[in-house]
């Protein structure tokens, strides 16, 4: 059977094993300096695969110049899925990375005809949430891609040369123009930092959500092809467990009722959280006997991803599985650490939003 | 039996004909205002076929905004089969209209590689030739398709949205990833003289051999689908029969024997005509009987092409069928004839280099 990832196709991908065995993803377990990754997003294999990322550690180590990209399409506040690549990022940058990120407001406008007014609005906003996330602004570039249209289009030029359309679809499946723009668009985003008039050559991490992982292996053909002309060598690449909605699926600004936003009123979280799926069982009595499901349940993903340390989590969880606590009362628990954390980010972009000389951080966008 | 235009192939198209029945292009016979296209390109039907270009002429005799669009690879100096442009550039700026070149820099550098310095100088050499063939600089826009990868790039991907690969390969046949780029940048550069950003809507004439209608109904079909976002209307375009090489195959610089350069020496000239493919008979004495044919002559087409007004023409075609004239003493007619107008054209061409602030007519590359 054909098993192929769609990064224009948003469903989640249930089987994380069959990428290590069909797509040659590496499991993070097994890395080399396994001891730098103290993140809780690596001891729970949230992040829980890789490609050469070992080889980015490496060079981060040796004090070779590294970074991290990625590439966000601004579409109002962003969620808790969004603040998961946050905190990946803000880890790096903690472990010594500078991170680039790139804002697709190009790709925001090709594909959603959005007001340009209004998606420059929503770039900016997203940069003020990353920084209230904790990245640091002296280690963050920030950039919309339209600004870069000229050196894309250069890119992209050549790229599409030594690609073929079999290659290309091997990749993706079928294929639409717009795919082969969009495609070629993002490996320029990913390859970009390495060529000289963008500061020459540098180590380039790029966490993603697996469906993403199409993009990477493009740019990794690609880098091979012009190591000899243009001096390119593969990215490496993480790969994290996508966040689920409250509702299990994945959590989207296009399903916002099961999606937490980071400028939630309170009243709105505890109303989420009220009809957020869980891993309960029928009755209180049956969950009492057989105790929950906490593997079925968005609150223990939020707690997972989020919100306890790993003593919490392991209280939580025993009792969850031992049927000593139950949905109604862990919901408030849950209720609680979120409000509080979503309080203190929205106080830290409050500061942010007076005192920020955004445009002195990000490359302006252009249309 | 299917028939499709291929503008990556460059053999000649030898059946004019179907492409009327096949591919929609209009004769040039029966168009309205016949009268105002007294250039003895079209009285002698080398410019055979149009696209709306009735539309245009009526446009043009309305005062309305019209310009002619076209593009060139530049690859060293032009050749005649170059010349024939500019030849009928020059003949639409006389009855009133705009022109707007394209230097098609960043495609060069994709497809060939080439020296980005020596594709500029190229570049501007073609500048050059263009207006010493008579192109009038104060009606004659210049430019360099890297300096607009910026406002290419967002076409690209708008247009990308709208089209399907079945339409494409319709079209093109077999797609690769870089002539789905390539054929969405010759869009852009047909389309973009109609924008907002770029003066406003005018209507666009193209004049250009039949091996590039792909690109105009690719064009005419983007424009169908823009028609309300971005006021877009369909360009018209003429179609001339391509000026064969001294061989009878297509002039290319690529067989650089068979092509009569701009620059050539009065020595070279009377080579590479005493070597040119005529339609003379086996002897002498067989071709005084039977006469010449001239439709087979690579000397009559230089003849009318270039070189001969209707009466001049007429007469040598006469003598050629009657066998009066041999073909060596018909090709030091053409030899003195050819000689003189590159004499003149080289001539132009001196004062041109000397004089002209290049600068200030030719929008910049970049890289």
């Amino acid at each position: 059977m054909e098993v192929r990832i769609d990064p224009w196709d948003y469903r989640l991908i249930q089987e994380y094993d069959k990428l290590f065995t069909v797509f040659g993803i590496q499991p993070i377990d097994n890395i080399p300096r396994r001891e730098l990754l103290k993140h809780h997003f690596f001891t729970r294999r949230i992040i829980f695969g890789h490609r050469d990322f070992d080889k980015w550690l490496e060079a981060l180590v040796k004090g070779e110049k590294v970074i991290v990209l990625t590439g966000f399409m601004p579409s109002g506040t962003p969620h808790l899925g969004t603040a998961m690549v946050f905190e990946e990022l803000k880890y790096f940058q903690s472990i010594g990375a500078q991170v680039k990120i790139v804002i697709a407001d190009a790709e925001a406008y090709a594909v959603r005809r959005e007001d340009r007014d209004l998606t420059i609005k929503f770039g900016l906003e997203f940069v003020k949430h990353a920084l209230a996330w904790g990245l640091n602004p002296e280690k963050t570039e920030f950039y919309f891609q339209t600004a870069m249209r000229e050196a894309y289009y250069r890119l992209i030029q050549m790229f599409s040369r030594k690609i073929t359309m079999a290659e290309m679809e091997a990749i993706y499946g079928d294929l639409s123009p717009a795919k082969v723009v969009s495609a070629l668009t993002q490996v320029a985003d990913i390859l970009h930092p390495q060529l000289e008039e963008f500061g020459g050559f540098k180590h380039v991490l790029v966490p993603v959500g697996v469906d993403q992982d199409p993009h990477l292996r493009l740019a990794r053909d690609v880098a091979d092809r012009f190591e000899g002309e243009l001096g390119l060598t593969r990215p490496s690449s993480t790969y994290h467990k996508l966040l689920r909605g409250l509702d299990g699926n994945k959590m989207s600004k296009s399903r916002p009722d099961f999606a937490i936003f980071l400028d939630e009123s309170e009243e709105t979280i505890r109303k989420k959280i009220a009809m957020a799926l869980t891993g309960g069982r029928a009755t209180a009595e049956e969950q009492r006997r057989l105790g929950g499901e906490p593997w079925k349940c968005m609150v223990f993903e939020l707690y997972t991803y989020f919100l306890l340390d790993d003593k919490e989590l392991n209280e939580i969880r025993e009792d969850c599985l031992k049927g000593r606590i139950l949905c109604g009362e862990c919901k408030k628990i849950a209720f609680e650490k979120l409000v509080e954390k979503i309080r203190e980010h929205k106080k830290r972009y409050m500061e942010i939003n007076e005192n920020l000389a955004i445009d002195r951080i990000v490359r302006k966008p252009s249309f």
